[in-house]
């Protein structure tokens, strides 16, 4: 099972305090330390609405190239994706391209309907694709929106279908109110739609169900999960949403249900703590740094 | 599925300031108001070890009698169920034993080895069913042990099929270490030993993954679960323990489920706040409190 550690983006973005490049550098550098492999580092957004963002060039700059190690940027228009291809060297491998499920929270947050934002995907997806980007498209608020309540599993199935080819689905749970079954339900309406497209998660632990929807994930064949190491983060225009399930409580829970994940309980929740006391945060959302691994290294 | 509320008993025995028993009713008449109709509000211990708990006696003769609500007290020992026998018409309905499952943890937390402690369980027992009680065990640290590490689950089954007769088995997860995989386990091995007895789990949210054990109870046979209002707990003899889950977020986790609990989650969710605000607690680690329910009722 993969985890996506989306702390550097998605957790630090709802954050007031807004940290230099070289503290999300050293966040990077310990989210690899601790056996992550995929990191979503940026967001080509406007500086004005993300201000923790504006520097999404110099991060992509300056984290650690290595071999195996895929960084990823969240791009929410044509203007985004030039910024990360006039990177050339720097560049994401990645591009993550959020269209959100619900009217109106696409117009809050992004100023167009879904419709809209969806066919402005398909342009740039093709873009990326010929740029050989690896194309992700994220469904938010696609287990409920804040504004307008329920979103049908339906509404979803529908985007996905319409979206054109793309590497990999994620379907996001943006405010946090999902349940176990919303997961299933979901992951078999992406079958009818795209049969073979790597699944991916991305949940909050707004009303503490999570790490359910987590395992939930994983028996309904999603392979990989978004968390942020600390637990940090939320979404800037979504009212009352908290963090990103914890990096390090996720992978405590998949490698003691012998998922193996590759990531090191420990130092993810040292990482955790860390980017808690960067943040002024404390104590931070996620439990391990508090509660310790268990069985205890002998 | 039943939710039991335990937060007058573990929730708040772990907690430094010590209330008076008019909050304590409070606290009760609000998870009877919330919809909760079986309630764990005493612990029958010694008031020197848990001071919290001294006032037993004044809680069960002050809590309101209604038709389908049941009371339930703690009881470690024979002195304990004498206590709670005195009290004659204030009796509790029920009584939960605890044996816990580790040699080491049961020595630090009640003097003796598990052998011991169920030994003595099973003459409480016999008197307690004689008295008209209902008698459940539970069987602590049943997802591992603070001191010594992992339970395996085959020294689980050997004290239930130890233990004679009981109307209930309980398994805590007292440290909150457990994941999903052992509750599954953990009731098939229930189901060699005791065929028919209802079982009911208890979870504690240490390491985030109390919500994701309780869904695996659910579909693994388990037919109530603990819980206290505002996530608020732990255990005093338990390192690093945390709290219970939370009454009002596993409410919301089973009703938007289609799992009949009964619980008003808003009201619970006040419930849950009020007590954080009388313990001196903000936030408690209940998240619906702040989250609210979803869909919002329009």
């Amino acid at each position: 099972m993969e985890i996506v550690e989306v702390g550097p983006r998605d957790g630090l973005q709802n954050e007031k305090r807004v940290l230099p490049t070289s503290v999300k550098v050293g966040y990077v550098s310990r989210a690899i330390a601790a056996g992550l492999r995929r990191i979503e580092v940026a967001a080509f957004a406007r500086p004005d609405r993300v201000p923790q963002m504006a520097d999404a060039e110099e991060v992509l700059r300056s984290v650690p190239r290595r071999p195996g190690v895929r960084y990823v940027a969240l791009v929410l228009n044509g203007r985004g994706l030039d910024r990360a291809l006039a990177l050339e060297a720097a560049r994401p491998d990645e591009i993550n391209y959020v269209v959100v499920a619900s009217d109106e929270f696409s117009r809050r947050n992004q100023g167009m309907s879904t419709a809209s934002s969806l066919g402005a995907f398909r342009a740039v997806a093709e873009r990326a694709r010929d740029a050989g980007l690896f194309v992700t498209l994220t469904v938010a608020a696609a287990f409920g929106c804040p504004f307008t309540g329920s979103v049908p599993v339906s509404r979803v199935r529908d985007i996905v279908a319409d979206a054109g080819p793309l590497d990999e689905i994620c379907l996001a749970d943006t405010i946090g109110a999902g349940v176990p079954g919303q997961v299933t339900e979901l992951a078999a309406a992406m079958r009818t739609v795209a049969p073979v497209a790597p699944l991916r998660a991305h949940f909050h632990n707004t009303r503490n169900t999570g790490y359910a929807n987590a395992i939930a994930a994983v028996t309904s064949g999603f392979v990989a999960l978004d968390a942020s190491l600390g637990g940090i983060g939320g979404c800037p225009f979504a009212p009352a949403a908290t963090g990103n399930i914890a990096t390090e409580d996720l992978a405590y829970l998949l490698n003691r249900s012998a998922l193996k994940t590759g990531v090191d309980v420990t130092a993810a929740a040292a990482a955790g703590t860390w980017i808690g006391s960067e943040l002024g945060l404390a104590p931070v959302p996620a439990q391990l740094g508090r509660a310790g691994d268990f069985p205890l290294a002998s």
